[in-house]
């Protein structure tokens, strides 16, 4: 019985660091309840992780009553960290961030197009990441990636980054050979679900398909706090659902893909701006449209249109209930979006069938993907400890 | 550790039961392989099932060598049996289903339109089925039903069944309280998925995602042999995704759904024959033109058209690689087929990055609600055993 009971308590373990790592100090008591395991077993993990140095113990502020004050388990944010790398088509982020999901250090450079080699941006990124390894006072255990393109699961490869130029690049061989770490790769949307429902909308709410849009389009689904992949491993790319059969030519061969009909050149045209509009003028412009909803919904009439009818198919094909825009879409006017979601919950016939499906813009912003590779590589970090 | 421990065996028997129920009579030396598990911990699980009456094990008819012949142990198909129900539009199918699969008993009976109200339809069920149990010298565990409409998982409520014209019906309790046995309800089209992965095309191929169109369209993804249900537990419903946003209206309210541009009235129209003509005539003239390749193509472009766009957005959105049809869809001629399968691996940008989606008729037909059913109820019987 020796395996089956260190298994037992490996996976409490892991289940204990988890929990500290997305809901923050817990006190003994209600790791006991939340995790359904009995006090002593919750005393022997924390002494254990504590000797580790992977948690502190600390004495809660507002203790009650006259008995002891309850201690509180603190993740030890230093104690186990990550690198997170957030490829995008004009820039690519890092972060470390510590366990609990501290962001520890950021940086940001641009990526101009002449430099979006996959050689060129592995490169980079190493030296970068050496550097801010170097400098760091605590222990990185994992690298999480975000890509905007089709990742397959099995070995990391990036079968198609199209607005990179990238087919088959084996970015986690690259990178885990000039850092010496294990590397996690993820889809962009696939990530910004992930950190919705780690750290965004899906925190209170367990099951999240999730939009991003800029460029491209995509997005992925998270149910209980764990991506849910596709068949075969595969990422899907909600942004060539095929939205509108005689829409606009899409780069993928198909026509009226929803990536061409919501997507930042959908917005721009909906706008009337060019199509190189700075990111930044684009989201104050995409602002503006708030403080009067009726022109807003004017000009927006078009994407949302088509915005509604994908989400309308999301939430039939995949029983969705909780929407959340990512990306430029989490800039619409709230009455945009009041709009989006009105028309989803009288069309769907699931969502007729049910409470009724929510469509929100995402808390997270832009910064869901970096978010997102750093959960993806506490996934592993986490399970393996 | 004794929790841990009776929790491992009983997850271990159920495995075991499982797959003799899936994979049919297996070796020992190949239940202890199959199942990771030493061969000691193989028999003692096996002596316990076999004192219980659970399996038999009886000799190889080829053993090789000149040792002791190997025995095999065989599912005792009429010590765990289940009730399969398929209520469809026009009639109920039920089935006694032993372990193993094999269909033990099975009855059919017509459902005129003015029978069709949940009390007579529940009524008449019971009616049959204690007709059924009270002959059978089987143990019926189970039963587990087929509906054709969205079920929520949570309760079991047929929330919505429009062609039968039923909304929130109990019907869980109904036949739970009528039979004295436990109940589980599905969706057709994903039951018809659950039994591809089961017994069909999916037993090769580990993820399946299926498309059942008969006067409705739906379907359903099955994943490593076990249903994926969407976010929430609800079941989505393939056949209202919008394929088309000028065609025909739905019941839905929505224009141009799946269910509208493939389903049978689509069939009936691209023939050119009566909306209402006969189930039976209606195949066979679906089958007719699989004599001439170039005219049932003709008559078929504009559902296969619409078929490949709705696969297309399948492979795209859940990643889907094994696509399989069902339904009147498994009748279409191999030439459509294959037409349908070149349009979905040319324009789907998933399919293109991996290696590529294929698109195969259902070997189960009509049957796999039914069949679907049964898997259900074991499902549940296998578990708790």
């Amino acid at each position: 019985m020796r395996n089956f009971s260190s298994d037992v308590r490996k996976r409490n373990r892991t289940s204990l660091l988890r929990h500290l790592h997305l809901q923050g100090p817990t006190t003994r008591t209600a790791l006991s309840e939340a995790l359904d395991l009995n006090r002593s077993t919750i005393k022997s993990l924390v002494d254990e992780l504590t000797e580790e140095g992977l948690v502190d113990e600390s004495a809660t502020s507002g203790s009650r009553g006259a008995g002891r004050p309850s201690l509180l388990v603190v993740p030890g944010t230093r104690s186990t960290t990550v690198l997170a790398i957030d490829i995008r088509i004009n820039s690519v982020s890092t972060a470390v961030v510590g366990l609990g999901g501290e962001v520890l250090v950021e940086q940001r450079w641009a990526l101009p197009p002449h430099e979006r080699s996959p050689a060129e941006v592995c490169a980079r990124i190493a030296r970068r990441a050496a550097q801010a390894l170097s400098e760091a006072d605590h222990r990185v255990r994992a690298v999480g990636i975000s890509v905007p393109g089709v990742v397959r699961r099995t070995d990391s490869v990036v079968r198609d980054a199209p607005n990179l130029g990238w087919n088959d690049v084996p970015l986690r061989e690259h990178v885990s050979e000039a850092l010496g770490l294990p590397v996690e790769i993820g889809n962009d949307a696939e990530l910004g679900a992930l950190a919705e429902g780690a750290r965004g909308v899906g925190r209170t709410d367990s099951d999240v398909a999730y939009v991003y849009a800029d460029v491209g389009v995509g997005g992925g689904v998270v149910s209980r706090g764990t991506s849910v992949f596709g068949p075969r491993n595969h990422v899907g790319e909600f942004g060539h659902m095929v939205v509108r059969h005689d829409g606009r030519a899409c780069y993928c061969g198909c026509e009226g893909c929803w990536e061409t009909e919501i997507g930042r050149a959908a917005l721009t045209r909906a706008l009337g701006v060019p199509e190189d509009l700075d990111d930044g003028v684009l989201v104050r412009r995409l602002r503006a449209l708030a403080a009067d909803p009726v022109s807003g919904r004017a000009a927006l009439r078009e994407p949302a249109r088509w915005l509604a009818l994908g989400l309308c198919n999301l939430v039939n094909v995949l029983g969705a209930e909780l929407l959340v825009l990512g990306g430029l879409l989490a800039e619409l006017p709230p009455s945009v979006v009041a709009g989006v979601e009105e028309a989803v919950r009288t069309r769907s016939i699931v969502s007729k069938a049910t409470a009724g499906a929510r469509v929100v813009r995402s808390p997270l912003g832009t910064r869901a993907t970096l978010i997102g590779a750093a959960e993806l590589a506490f996934e592993r970090t986490l399970s393996s400890r």
